[in-house]
């Protein structure tokens, strides 16, 4: 089959890969209908995160099940199904309290490489969630959305305790980050102010349901949500980028006692321990645990009461995905879906 | 009045320093029955924070109202009160939502320096709370631990989750760790674990509630809490000390969505973001708010629930002050009640 591999920094490339096979029986092989590049792809792309090349890429992925193995009893071949970034067993006492990206048995998906034309995943009854049916073509690239970053954006408003009442502020304004505000408007938010800069994502992020933009970042972005806040600051903040600046922008922006959601991959970053002392928010996030979300989003985005998909503003052949990586790393792109 | 100043680290007296009085409406003076050194009181005695002696110092109060500005409607002449180390007016959104030592009005008390004979609080209204009666003597270390340490411990508590259900570690075996102790098991933690190395910690933790003692810190603190927990963690973690390490050990001994309560003050840590962004913990702490617990905290001890003054194991006259520093420097104290 065919895959996507990075050879070295800036180097990405489509080769002919072994099909993969059920090598558990807890294993099942599907066949995707699209995969996509992450922001976090792009870490090892610019060389700030090492890897060993070749190596396979990928960790978004929907598909139809082409094999399961022997001990595989909640999905079937022909289903149409969505898993995320880790492999899970949902069953362990982790899975259970809802974090099944710390699950005792996780398997990172990456590993695997879901830019591809075929993908194992591990521990399938308890990664992967079916739909009823074989959805229409148009609803695809919101499923796949589902696979990391809705379900990432949505864990990052859940953990800062966006809802009813509250004032959110999103830092980061990429997938996760308009996602983040499309979480918030779900759950219920008052007011969701997207922090961006970028014309056509403040767009997006309004059409998401923001209710206010700011292009102020760093210090004169928290003076600017304290100014937008009476000088209090938000109940809840999005933290969807993971650089030293955008955290403490996120724990600067959030009043005493308000929550922060961080999940932008935290490299290179060192909290100050006064700071966050005397900054009094509550801070929670990490890897989504997107497969506690799955359920609720895949019946959203079947009634059609979302539209995640539309972070999708490129899509390639997958033997194109270089100029996707490009796109996504310039910044042309917000996110790049790619079809095998 | 005679009050204990520090004239530069390790240098503490007790010297005549002016009556406070009535300076605004919404003060209150305050005759001392007790008052004690708190844990951060040996940051600046060390010289790790620095100060511009001679500084008053104390902020740990319980006393007999004497006199209230003009405006002052809750308490009056004649009461026993108790009162915590922010006066807050505790009528603004901050305060109302719990949190009072991030008042947008607060004031520290340590500028005004408790350890006296008398003391001048303002915002008196929302920072005094009064018991029904002048208590009994044998009461009032307990009243004057609620003032701080108690209240500290028990926010620890609250912000770590503890609960039924739940197995709790405490970092630190000082007083606040030890009162972190028993505010879990009055909050109905099933398993409470207390890390110390020190026989009569150890022993008074036991006796407020702990069901484990671990004598291990650092990594093997942590591995030791996880061989006790099913390689899982603990679900509620109470961090007391405030360094790197005591940080570090919390944030490991932490199950996967579990809670860390941290109420050390952090004086040098950076907290790395890739352990603490896949360590998947909630993280709340800062400067207690202590009054939110106040009303409840002093019934307790009223009705003889909680004996938290037993953190007092060395009683001086308030001119003794400098010993009472040097027994807690040199940890033959766990913590020292001053006399006026």
């Amino acid at each position: 089959m065919r895959g996507v591999v990075l050879y070295a920094p800036g180097r990405v490339g489509v080769e002919n890969r072994d099909d993969p096979r059920i090598e558990q029986p807890t294993d099942a092989v599907i066949r995707l209908s699209a995969t996509c590049v992450c922001g976090s792809d792009l870490w090892p792309y610019r060389g700030i995160e090492k890897v060993q090349g070749p190596a396979p890429m990928g960790h978004e992925y929907v598909g139809v099940v082409e094999e399961v193995g022997s001990a595989v009893t909640s999905v079937r071949p022909g289903q149409f199904v969505v898993g995320s970034f880790f492999a899970s067993d949902n069953t362990c006492e982790i899975c259970r309290s809802g974090y099944q990206s710390s699950c005792v048995h996780r398997e990172p998906m990456g590993a695997l490489g879901a830019q591809a034309e075929y993908l194992r995943v591990p521990l399938a009854d308890g990664t992967l969630v079916a739909t009823p049916d074989v959805p229409p073509a148009d609803l695809v690239p919101s499923y796949l959305a589902a696979s990391d970053v809705l379900g990432t954006g949505w864990f990052a408003a859940v953990a800062a305790e966006a809802g009813p009442g509250r004032t959110v502020a999103v830092v980061g304004d990429g997938a996760v980050g308009l996602l983040g505000v499309l979480a918030a408007r779900q759950l219920g938010a008052e007011r969701i102010i997207a922090m961006s800069r970028h014309e056509s994502r403040q767009k997006l992020a309004l059409d998401f349901g923001a209710t206010d933009i700011v292009t102020e970042r760093g210090d004169e972005g928290v003076a600017r949500i304290k100014e937008l806040t009476g000088g209090l600051g938000a109940h809840s903040v999005i933290e969807a980028v993971g650089t030293q600046e955008s955290m403490m922008q996120a724990i600067g922006s959030t009043r005493p006692g308000g929550h922060v959601g961080f999940v932008g991959v935290t490299h290179d970053v060192a909290l100050p321990g006064m700071p966050l002392f005397f900054s009094h928010v509550h801070l929670h996030g990490g890897p989504a645990p997107v497969r506690r979300f799955l359920p609720e989003l895949l019946a959203l985005i079947g009634d059609r009461t979302i539209d995640p998909g539309r972070v999708f503003d490129l899509e390639l052949p997958l033997d194109e995905a270089a100029e996707g990586y490009r796109a996504m790393d310039e910044r042309r792109a917000i996110k790049t879906l790619l079809r095998p």
